[in-house]
């Protein structure tokens, strides 16, 4: 690694420990030039990371990481982390299959404290490992926790923040502030930090304390003792408490500038030697050090493919004819309803340009809510505005919606509200692993009373659904997979209601019969080509609806083939094989039933096609499975 | 009602607002007695009515509901606002089958704008609302959010005061500060919240603002204006806002007595003519009224009987040989095992004395966490803690832990940490109705990978269960119910170990069998005393472990017996019944399943034996099943 002279000598934080303070930040340069090298080819999470890297460099310079307990939040920002932990050349297989998971993960380094990769959870987990470390009497560990001012938005930061005030725990919690969340943050909390950041009397304040702070170490106690009298007399003020953090029981300083490396070490060793419960506010910016992705920062959070050298996005070439994400669908379709029912609303918890809510935002800007990362207030927030007579359409990705799971029952569904949950990143996801497939949701909602649950097989369906969604008063929750659909023609045609609960005959066939629910009975379909060949001559049908489930196609379906097989994009616990398995023995019928989905086990990353190989729910694995029981 | 002249007169708030100010607190005088007489003899949810009467009376006496939205949070307060609001007849039937709930319901009165029963909610919906008002331009109508300081400690309420901070809404948030949750309540804002309530600084603006806001309403805009100008001056201080609300972009007004109501009626009426975001701070005192119930206010949060004169709790007559509930099973056995592995601690989420803990937190306080309301953070904190080597008994009300679902696949199952969930009140609980029971535990925990799902069937099984999840490194979900076990010896029995995934023959029959899953397998043992002499020979199951399911034993049965009957107190969607549906048909397989369970519905309140008719899971039921099948 000729271009790399430092980073290729650091094996382990022991290796960078061993380098001057003077080196770091020829370090840093290294290591933003290796993460642009090589997510510019094998695409990631680029702009977080590229914003933590000084960030990083100082904790694991400061702390003895592993024995200090280090948790990043969400962890897409922890690149840098990966590389300086042993991971820099398993970094060329970040977030592919048998590579490196493109988060922190217990299983895969020892310096990887927690797994992550949903928001707000990090506080939470430091303060456990904090707690444990107090029970022991250990009084020297430190426990950091990295958090962005996005993730601060859930509430479940909030909760760790309020337990944490009222224990004797020695933790960090060292808030990455870059006014981001995926797309811009937003919210109180978002405006408060901005006040705090641009506040002069802080400022000022702020260059004193670090002046004291950055003495050298011997002097540390003394300057303690001063930031000790210090506070106590700026916080004579109005509230005895100056601001949130030291209101709820946590010490804070800040903000810093959370680039510069020489100045991070320095206020990360000043802050090791005071003990208790701190908050260290951090200025970065999400991007830095690639010019296009300081400027365009919601598309260069995971940017895919682009070039090196000049930081330009590998474009795709123009297709008139490219076939269309389902995003796309759902976006382009949802202004479509809402140009014609002004009732119609969009909430979204922080992913308006994932989900293509922007479509409708640009368009209807006050009928759009990014309410931030807040999962479980944007359904309560969608129950609300039903009840009086506004349609919300709430877009949760799959994996996400679990963190709402108990609005959705308790707030939508016993209610009986009409909120529609267009449920996307249903399924494998691919490269983000194990944390973000959308596995469970078909079982989860499936036991939820009221709940209707439908999977569209192709875009038109998807448009078709959303439009019935509308017209049907009820919850209705509509799951779609990331990524392309079929290319059926699916802009500017009508609208069709269509039957709620009903599915249908996609082909006729002999002794076996394929029942499907969603995108992937598009795979079915490809299957058949071949089985056809092979002189099989099962039946297809798209359920369309796992709730209600279409009774009458099933008795009708039991009783014209022997075997059945059912195939989703989820888990096979609880889903529609499990409905079908039910519908069978509670009829005293006695079909063989074959139940293909995610098997019971957490999946790993990699490409949505390698990863429907290892479910054995791809194209080969539904072949295989029709020639060993069509007979 | 002879006794209560006003009360007597009031059939909805329209004749409140016929009332005099001056009989306002002859009002709350009647309203206090009246539900310290019903609940007396009818048990409730006595001390947080008891807290809200005045603010009740004042918010209905002021505001125009139900055009203006009104929600209630958790709603266990709310039993003044159901008699002011035409339900006064109906209270005596208060949690009763047919009756009222014990929440607010929208399907019960159109000034339930909400419904409710779990925590920090309101705040997320009655933005909602006032989003839509803000969307059809209307300015005019109020939305009120009663909040209590415990369920301000739960995420969703945070969440919620971001999103609002950036919204131009017409909304008020009352804030019931009363210091506790069911326990006392915890965590850094409580302390924050109790500086403000006796900060001196604070308490003088105060009598400034109340002197202002009071003056007659021709002088309201000159009072608001006053507002303004001295918020801003005091404002300019050390850093612009003065408080942690308005510091989120929320106006703070308070703290101000919450038992005044002359004075509430006032503030109220004030804060009417304010456009815009607010919070009112109110302190209250939990039992207001009861001399026992302000004394002892966990105890009274929910009494049970007591005698209206003198509010003595009606103590039951001592029974040495008395049935103990599964909650002190888990309390007693949890300190038990803490006595013989210092690594074992305990987590609750503000349930400590309804789930047992606190008899641990009495011998080991430095090992048991009362977290607030937080089961989200209850559950993180928990993983943090298991990474430790500790091993956590993280106690969640079933229906609450759906608020924790995401915590519970993404921190614990997907990293395989070995934490320990005690769910407490799963199945039908009874007098708290649809927002409580604890129906779908069983289908969304089945789903998850690596987690363990069991369910004792008596206080021995419990014991022995919890032991077992010790020594057994997985994540670990033992369900019970709520109340009684069946008496059989579990005081000081040795500890056993229980293998994982195996169930036990109860009994052996002939040509149906049925499986069971915790408690309930003692109703049909029950059952099968009258079976057995109407010449039914059954099988009977235990299958202690829903997961993994005990698939050997599984097989012997479907090979002995031509019906099965599966029966849990869980919903029949996703559960035991839908296992071994999955089982049967994909072994090709040919028994006859009935599956027992809830019904694919939300069940109302009741008591227990009541609720277990409708949802046919009763002693009869299950007689009435066997004779249907068993031929």
């Amino acid at each position: 690694m000729k271009e790399y002279p430092l980073l290729s000598t650091i094996n382990s934080p022991v290796d960078l420990k061993k380098l001057p303070e003077n080196q770091l930040e020829a370090l840093c340069a290294e290591l933003r030039q290796y993460i642009i090298e090589q997510t510019a080819t094998n695409p990631g999470h680029l702009g977080s990371s590229l914003g933590t890297i000084e960030l990083t460099v100082a904790i694991h310079y400061v702390f003895d990481t592993p024995d200090d307990k280090l948790v990043w939040d969400v962890g897409h920002q922890a690149y840098a982390h990966k590389i300086l932990t042993g991971r820099r050349d398993a970094f060329v297989n970040n977030r592919k299959l048998n590579g490196i998971s493109g988060f922190p993960k217990m299983a895969e380094s020892e310096y990887d404290a927690f797994g992550v990769g949903h928001s707000s959870t990090s506080i939470s987990a430091i303060l456990g490992m904090a707690t444990a470390s107090a029970l022991e009497g250990n009084t020297q560990r430190n426990h950091i926790a990295v958090i962005g001012d996005g993730a601060m938005t859930g509430g479940e930061a909030f909760e760790a923040f309020n337990h944490a005030g009222n224990t004797d725990t020695n933790m960090l919690v060292i808030l990455n502030d870059n006014g981001m969340a995926i797309d811009k943050n937003v919210g109180g909390l978002h405006n408060y930090l901005t006040k705090l950041s641009t506040s002069s009397t802080y400022n000022k304040f702020k260059d004193k304390i670090w002046d004291l702070l950055t003495r050298k170490d011997n002097q540390a106690k003394r300057a303690r003792n001063i930031i000790q009298r210090t506070q106590k007399a700026i916080k004579g003020g109005f509230l005895e408490n100056s601001n949130v953090f030291d209101q709820i029981g946590l010490r804070y300083f800040g903000p810093i500038d959370g680039h510069d490396v020489i100045l991070l070490v320095k206020v990360l060793r000043g802050l090791k030697n005071i003990a208790g419960k701190k908050v260290l506010h951090c200025i970065t910016i999400k991007g830095k050090g690639l010019r296009q992705a300081e400027e365009q920062q919601t598309l260069y959070h995971a940017p895919g493919c682009f070039n090196a050298e000049t930081g330009d996005v590998i474009k795709v070439a123009f297709e008139p004819d490219k076939v269309e994400k389902y995003q796309k669908v759902f976006g382009t379709t949802l202004v479509e309803l809402a140009d014609n029912n002004d009732k119609i609303v969009g909430i979204t918890p922080a992913m308006a340009v994932g989900c293509s809510m922007d479509i409708m935002m640009k368009k209807y800007p006050d009928r759009c809510f990014d309410v931030g990362i807040a999962e479980q207030h944007a359904v309560t927030f969608s129950a609300g505005l039903a009840t009086a007579g506004f349609i919300p359409f709430c877009n949760i990705y799959s994996t996400f919606l679990q963190r709402a799971y108990d609005q959705v029952i308790h707030d939508v569904a016993l209610q009986n509200l009409h909120v529609i949950f267009c449920i996307d990143r249903a399924g494998i996801v691919g490269e983000d692993g194990s944390t973000h497939h959308g596995a469970f949701d078909l079982a989860y909602l499936r036991c939820i009373p009221n709940m209707i649950v439908s999977a569209p097989m192709n875009e038109l369906e998807l448009r078709n659904l959303m439009y019935t969604a509308t017209e049907t008063k009820s919850p209705f929750a509509i799951r779609y997979p990331r990524g392309n659909g079929v290319h059926v023609a699916w802009r500017n045609q009508p609208f069709e209601l269509l039957p709620v609960g009903k599915g249908i005959a996609l082909k006729t066939g002999e002794k076996t019969a394929i029942l499907c629910l969603g995108h992937i009975a598009n795979q079915v379909l490809k299957a058949d080509e071949i089985l056809s060949e092979k002189h099989h001559n099962i039946g297809i049908y798209n359920m369309r609806f796992l709730k209600p489930i279409d009774e009458q196609l099933l008795m009708s379906v039991c009783n014209h083939y022997q075997n059945i097989i059912t195939i989703e994009n989820g888990c096979k616990i609880g889903g529609l094989g499990s409905a079908v398995a039910e519908f069978i023995t509670c009829h005293n019928l006695s079909n063989h039933l074959e139940i293909m989905g995610i098997p019971d086990k957490f999946i790993e990353q990699g490409t949505v096609e390698e990863l429907h190989k290892i479910c054995h729910i791809s194209i080969n694995d539904i072949i295989d499975m029709v020639e060993k029981i069509d007979k």
